[in-house]
């Protein structure tokens, strides 16, 4: 049998070169590729596709899995031939209920429908993008119905990002967070001048920053031998093999932030890659457990980490060295107070760690609604500014800051945004076992020592790769389910505390559990 | 029939789409890539060149290519149908003609010989690559009967690199290039120091020249909208499409010229990818008619443009510029004559364009007589040293300044080397065809404007891409067959001047006709 299950992993390994294979092609698109190279690398990358989708539909793979999938099991459920049966049967199936049509279908309605997104985003027109949304919200219908995960219409969608999470336990976890986060928005919001963000509009040289950013990046544990950091219009994390991980970061010459956070952020990521046990290379496995999981990893350094005053004193050191006509007057505390700065917003890639949820939830709540026929499309944008105000206390003053800011609906990604807001929750509820753990964790990080939760990271989370689902591995690693309190717990103390106002949740208590 | 034709097509497509894949993976590898992405790319870019090989040799394909094949014929010689399927029959077939064993084999081969022959040419111990040589050169026998071109084995070996060449007629041609070349090269011998390269060794910072070197490119006509220029160990061009060429340079700090006719010899090259008709992207036209062709468009640009008198002068006022301390006292007389200084040397990549073709004409000698039985491998360092006294007046001291400085033997490379010296002799010829065009083309280089020169190439050489062999180019194009008198005739005007000799052969008489 073990001849077999070789036989898979050979059949598998080829699969995931030419994913690899396709994911550099992206990259080089993102960061290096001339304009002429355009309609030549959609071909190429539709190509590489292409094949590597008929593998793994294939009848002979089929076989080979069907023959190999019991003996797998019965070498037990922290075996690699379990685990990686698990995550081979899941990719091939999904892939398999999907019919060819179908995905063509989604192909040229996504694509239209991002032109028209563009143009009705630019223009401020929903009507103009209403049929396209229409369109990708019936044939996610027919997708979910092909995928056919779960109970209802939105469960099939979900489980693409998040393996085996379900709408309605979302429901009830993002319901809590709801009510958490609502009351410390308008606290927040009645003392919004109380905190200065000054200190993060100051401009500073741009090819200063990108080497200011490599250091830090490289500081945090980001192993530039197997992997690089380049710039690129929207910053991200693509992993072309356990050991050639790379990020990307854009830069703004008069907001400094937007640089490092976002480098912290992909770093984030790409640690997480990076860590993943080697010998998952060229297997299903390797890979984040969901996208909520590796959300969690991006978010925790973003924002447990390097908004926290540890990392503060840290990185005004560095800033001072890097550029000491801006920082060299700046205080820690000051910078602390102004990297956190919060306030309702109406661009979601703009808000804060607190406000940030609530603009996640509002789009869960939409799609599901849209797409299990809850909600009409034209009546699409009156519910997304009711929410606005029922949870931000703003309405948008037009579509373009409001349904059609985003580009995840014309692109046919119904089932991805809660990932954000699970990324948020299981980061706090990790952290909040990693500072368990390691009794000393704030003053490692207060001397730029990254490597004590860096380890943690790894043996607990990076290391396994997509061994387990995200509820497994949240079980595994803090002995809970996922949890919006955690997460509620460090926001109220945090901003409480910034904005002088008294938390409406016993924080102490909570916090020590 | 044209649907069948149209399918056909279709197929082609694919097939140069993953092809276009792969040259961007190793693109990549040679100039981004982390050390660690190493093997995780060998399996990447073995996954997709193993599709696109099975897809070339698969009976689907050649049942189409059977059936379009006669229709294609009837369009006639210079219709793209024609072109099209001898192309891509001539691609197919001999993809067909070697049986998987034998490629795996000699991948295996050559992986080895490649590895054997760094470790041998670091220890200058040629007995330690000779059983690895043996049996490269006996894979490549096996090889050139699967291919089965021509009369004798060698012509399989050519025609891989120049279509339709044949070793008899190389021969016929070379020797008379060697008649005419060795005299030459003891006339500059015995005036070696006539000429100063002392202005080539000063010492330029090398991210400058990595500008200079891109504003000449750009200069030259390279197009950055559908290209790119970057940094490599060993500059390269590579075409993903019609559209996309890139480019890379390699910059010394004490030898400004590897970075400048470095570029302007991959210039020459891209020139010719960006040049093919748009209408050949994603067919098998798209490419150089032969190697040699190839060869002889960068040769052209660096040695019969870049390093002549009217260049020197228009160079000079941009190095000037870019580098004032280096050149504000040098004349373009001596920026000229530095240029050009030659002499005989040991190693070919560092050889002057009189001596070059005569490193590269004992490697063809020894090569064929190696793949052919007339030569044993123990006696190949020997024939080797031999022949660099005789040809050039100079003996190896030691095999790693002989017969182990290339690498193209350990890498299965049979066949390859008379290419470079085909492009120097089409050079010649193909430039004076372009001077007798173009009356003021000097001129019009002096002043930096290579539109003219860049036109003509285009129209006469670049856009038809792979339509022609090279004999049918040169013919179209020269009106003549291969003939190395002009590059001889170029050779001696211009070294007897410089060296102060009376050329041997009535020079104005030949370069009249």
């Amino acid at each position: 049998m073990t001849e077999t299950f070789q036989l898979l992993q050979e059949a598998f390994a080829e699969i995931c070169d030419l994913q690899s294979a396709s994911a550099v092609l992206q990259w080089d698109q993102e960061t290096y590729m001339p304009p002429g190279g355009c309609n030549a690398r959609a071909e190429a990358v539709a190509a590489v596709e292409k094949t590597a989708h008929a593998r793994l539909v294939s009848d002979d793979l089929a076989r080979l899995l069907d023959q190999a999938e019991r003996w797998a099991q019965a070498q037990g459920p922290d075996s690699f031939a379990f685990a990686f049966t698990r995550a081979a049967r899941r990719e091939q199936e999904r892939a398999r209920k999907l019919a060819p049509q179908l995905v063509t279908e989604l192909a040229k309605a996504t694509a239209l429908a991002s032109d028209a997104w563009r143009v009705a985003r630019h223009n401020s027109d929903f009507p103009a993008f209403a049929p396209h949304l229409e369109r990708v919200m019936a044939l996610s219908r027919r997708k979910a119905e092909a995928l056919a995960v779960g109970k209802r219409p939105y469960d099939s969608l979900l489980d693409i990002y998040e393996p085996d999470a379900r709408t309605t336990d979302l429901e009830d976890v993002f319901r809590a967070l709801r009510r958490g986060l609502v009351p410390l928005v308008r606290e927040i919001m009645a003392r919004r001048d109380a905190v200065s963000d000054a200190v993060l509009h100051v401009p500073c040289d741009e090819n200063l920053q990108v080497k200011f950013c490599r250091t830090v990046t490289k500081h945090l544990g980001y192993d530039f031998e197997r992997g690089r950091q380049d710039l690129s219009t929207h910053p991200f994390t693509t992993s072309f093999s356990v050991n050639d991980v790379r990020i990307t970061t854009r830069t703004l010459k008069d907001y400094w932030p937007a640089g490092l956070y976002g480098s912290i952020h992909e770093c984030g990521h790409a640690l997480y890659a990076q860590g993943i046990a080697p010998e998952f290379d060229r297997t299903p496995l390797n890979g984040g457990a969901s996208l909520g999981v590796d959300e969690s990893q991006s978010r925790l350094w973003e924002n447990l980490v390097a908004r926290g005053r540890p990392f503060c004193t840290w990185i005004l050191r560095v800033l001072r060295e890097r550029f000491p006509d801006q920082f060299s007057r700046c205080q820690a505390e000051e910078l602390y107070r102004a990297v956190n700065k919060a306030g309702p917003s109406l661009i979601r890639v703009e808000a804060d760690e607190v406000t940030y949820n609530l603009h996640v939830l509002l789009r869960f709540e939409l799609e599901a609604e849209l797409v299990e026929g809850r909600l009409r499309v034209s009546e699409a944008p009156e519910a997304w500014n009711s929410k606005m105000t029922e949870y931000l206390g703003v309405r948008p003053p037009d579509d373009a800051n409001g349904i059609l800011q985003d580009i995840h609906w014309s692109a046919g990604l119904i089932g991805y945004f809660p990932t954000y807001a699970l990324g948020n929750i299981m980061s706090a509820q990790f952290f909040a076992q990693a500072r368990h753990d390691l009794p000393g964790l704030d003053g490692t990080i207060r001397n730029g020592d990254f490597a004590v939760l860096r380890g943690w990271l790894k043996d607990n989370i990076h290391r396994h790769g997509r061994s387990y689902t995200a509820a497994e591995l949240l079980k595994k690693v803090t002995g809970r389910a996922l949890d919006a309190e955690p997460f509620l717990d460090y926001l109220r103390a945090k901003y409480s505390e910034l904005y002088g106002f008294k938390a409406a949740a016993p924080v102490a208590v909570r916090l020590a559990r």
